[in-house]
């Protein structure tokens, strides 16, 4: 870095996966600032307190602690969007106010399809999408534990490695984690959405159930094999064929793996919204478009959508102190 | 009945269904005993305190009330098995103290394909299967309310309409109900079938949802009429062609109908066992055999046995003090 002035980023949504990449930033030399909501006084007295099993202490004190995009005044070479892909969430307009000419916007995010509305409202920046394959949880206010892993997979979208990519890519090599620079990122997304679309929303049905749960009977080992080869169909309809043994790979290593509760599944006990349609949903509409048969899928997201609707109406009795009827 | 002697009937399983058609039968002047297990010392004190909608005071008093099937010294003309079809429950031996040479055995029970075990067990006895098209429920002990209907339509298994099932069809038109007697009772209980296969097992997922909240959504509807589609299928391949013009009534017919919750989300809400296989595994079996694909039936079979699952596990660490640990 030396003489030359750092490289300026800007972490919107800045929950445990968007800290910790801007924690692997800033020990990369690059000036970070965030825009958090809901701790931002915490992280503006005393910054992020970051433990890493696997690279130590990763605390940091971003240049710039945001409420809110509005009070960006300088806007980033990159801003790493990093908030849940919920319906009625217009990402497009919360990043606006801080994207300027030459700032390249980075997707750190879950599910299938979630470029299209960022590449349409911002046709002349860079946009690089991004997968984090990494164990990170929020542990308290501005409290980051990160467990294993911390690659990130990353390339422009929808295909290419351009120069702000491979930039991106070598910072975070010297922050410490692995910046996979890939030419084909949406083939990438498709294949971690292989685990994602049938885990994630699976494991809402079964209650919010962990990964050792899932993998530990034959009857749901097969239902997630046949989840699994529905969205290779998919995928593959798309033009990103996926190789199949990926499959028993999966399996394989999330049944070795210590068991533990996907996002979605922790959303769901939570009580927080669900990346539905990001995750599943717009595997239906691609599969749809594409003429794809897709029952098994289907009946997931229909079964979750009724289990919304309950919890809806459930809330509402509760609101209104109408006790439900039972006949 | 004048100077002939009554006929004699036992009810094992004296629930709800069974106490309400004792009753029925008591007042066509049949002599009524009853095996209940919980209410035996409520029933035994006061008897059945059974309030109708439609019919008005069905109180009655059963000639006897045993606690165990062990305890009945004269087997019965008529034994109704008005228990729930469970995985690990042998219903053959259950009744088998009481049933006699001339004893027809009639179940009064939910599910597809649940008289082959009986049957195998008393070859020379008669076996009626019945259908109960009764809206009932137990609001305390030895305490019943008849909300609405009562019908019961009832044949010998596999077919045929003999002399013992005209004859409990009969008392049931004595007692109050319609006593629908069948040729051909297996057809009747997959038409039954073609609503709780559907219905049932997708309420629990949908988080114990009642029926209005189930036929209220566009998403919804269209699951039930998809799995309806699959359920017709095995029916047609077991041999047991059903009209698919009843998927449309039924829909129509629960949409306008109060919204209630059917057995199974009523026992997923109490923590009670459910008729999994009765009402789902049963089918998938006999699609399996018969070589009838039924995807979406089958996930929402799996999807449930995971929900079992996570439901044992989370027992399991509850009882050892053992927390979960969420990564």
């Amino acid at each position: 870095m030396g003489a030359t002035e750092p490289t300026r980023v800007l972490v919107v949504g800045a929950g445990a996966i968007g800290s910790f990449y801007g924690a692997i930033l800033h020990r990369a030399g690059a000036e970070v600032s965030v825009v958090c909501r809901s701790d931002v006084g915490v992280v503006r007295e005393g910054g992020f307190r970051i433990k890493s099993r696997p690279l130590g202490d990763l605390s940091f004190r971003p240049a710039q602690v945001h409420a809110s995009v509005d009070e960006v005044e300088r806007s980033p070479d990159y801003l790493l969007l990093c908030v849940k892909v919920l319906d009625g969430v217009d990402r497009a307009a919360l990043i606006a106010p801080a994207v300027g000419p030459r700032t390249a916007i980075v997707l750190i995010e879950n599910g299938i399809g979630i470029e299209r509305e960022v590449a349409e409202a911002f046709p002349g920046n860079p946009l690089i999408s991004a997968l984090g394959m990494v164990g990170v949880s929020r542990t308290g206010p501005g409290e980051i534990l990160h467990n294993h892993y911390g690659r990130l997979v990353l390339g422009d979208y929808p295909s290419g490695a351009g120069e702000r990519a491979r930039h991106l890519g070598a910072l975070l090599d010297a922050g410490g984690v692995t910046g996979e620079v890939s030419e084909d990122v949406v083939t990438a997304r498709w294949a971690k959405c292989l685990w994602n679309t049938a885990f994630n929303p699976l494991s809402v049905l079964g209650g919010g159930a962990d990964t050792a749960t899932m993998t530990g009977s034959e009857s749901t080992d097969q239902l997630l094999r046949a989840l699994m080869i529905e969205i290779c169909a998919v995928a593959a309809a798309d033009g990103h064929p996926l190789d199949e043994g990926l499959i028993d790979g999966y399996l394989e290593r999330t049944r070795t793996f210590p068991g533990y509760r996907n996002s979605m599944a922790l959303d769901y006990l939570n009580g927080r919204p669900l990346e539905l349609d990001a995750i599943l949903g717009n595997v239906l509409r691609i599969a749809a478009e594409r003429g794809v048969e897709v029952p098994r899928l289907d009946t997931i997201y229909r079964s979750i959508r009724l289990l919304q609707d309950m919890q809806a109406r459930d809330a509402e009795d509760a609101d209104t102190g109408i006790a439900e009827q039972v006949q």
